[in-house]
């Protein structure tokens, strides 16, 4: 089973369009700063939503949406943790930790603009072909 | 940029292993009911969490902790829809709603115990192969 939508929460989709896109690099499928952003990942897509603006019924989907920092990790490549670190650094994001697990991989932990924690992690951490 | 782990919230994590291994067929990476349910998907890993665990600080990574319906999509390869939409209501899971898309691709939406609203949706939604 593959995943095909992750999905985190944020208010302000301006502050997340300005991160995921501009400093991320992260391609803009559709954005609607009222209630959603759409970013393509390689396999699979990363979507921001405004919780007050989907716990609703509408004519859409399902209602959904949390409150609080959702957490998810992006795949890094060799030599990734290093390079996003000091671009991170350079944008003025806090590098809230850093950690190289028992079985030799790293993770990069920073917050997005909504708080969001996101993660660098080496795929091999799980046994994945990186 | 590929997504290395997604991340949704439970507080009963025994339900949560339930409805994910036995009922979805998941692997299990690690579960501890206090803390954390670690699922392998193929690429990637999808991860349960107490948020009322993973929102205090701790001796490992930074806090985080959402409260309220998570979301997340798993991709449907052809025949998936149909399959799963059998499987879920022979296990009294309610079909929260059933769209086809513009572009031809089909989604299924049904609830986790904790309320996170779960899908099924055909890759070609994002013209991404199945």
């Amino acid at each position: 089973m593959k995943i095909l939508e992750t999905v985190l929460y944020a208010e302000d989709l301006h502050a997340a369009h300005h991160f995921y896109v501009e400093l991320l690099g992260l391609e803009a499928i559709s954005f609607n700063p009222e209630r959603s952003l759409f970013l393509r990942l390689t396999g699979s897509v990363l979507i921001l939503f405004r919780a007050t603006k989907t716990i609703i019924p509408d004519a859409g989907v399902p209602p959904h949406g949390c409150t609080g920092q959702g957490h998810m990790a992006f795949a890094a490549g060799p030599g990734d943790i290093e390079s996003w670190k000091q671009r991170l650094q350079a944008a003025n994001i806090e590098i809230l930790q850093e950690i190289t697990w028992e079985n030799g991989a790293r993770s990069l932990y920073f917050p997005d603009p909504s708080g969001n924690l996101l993660e660098f992690a080496e795929p091999k951490l799980w046994d994945i072909e990186g």
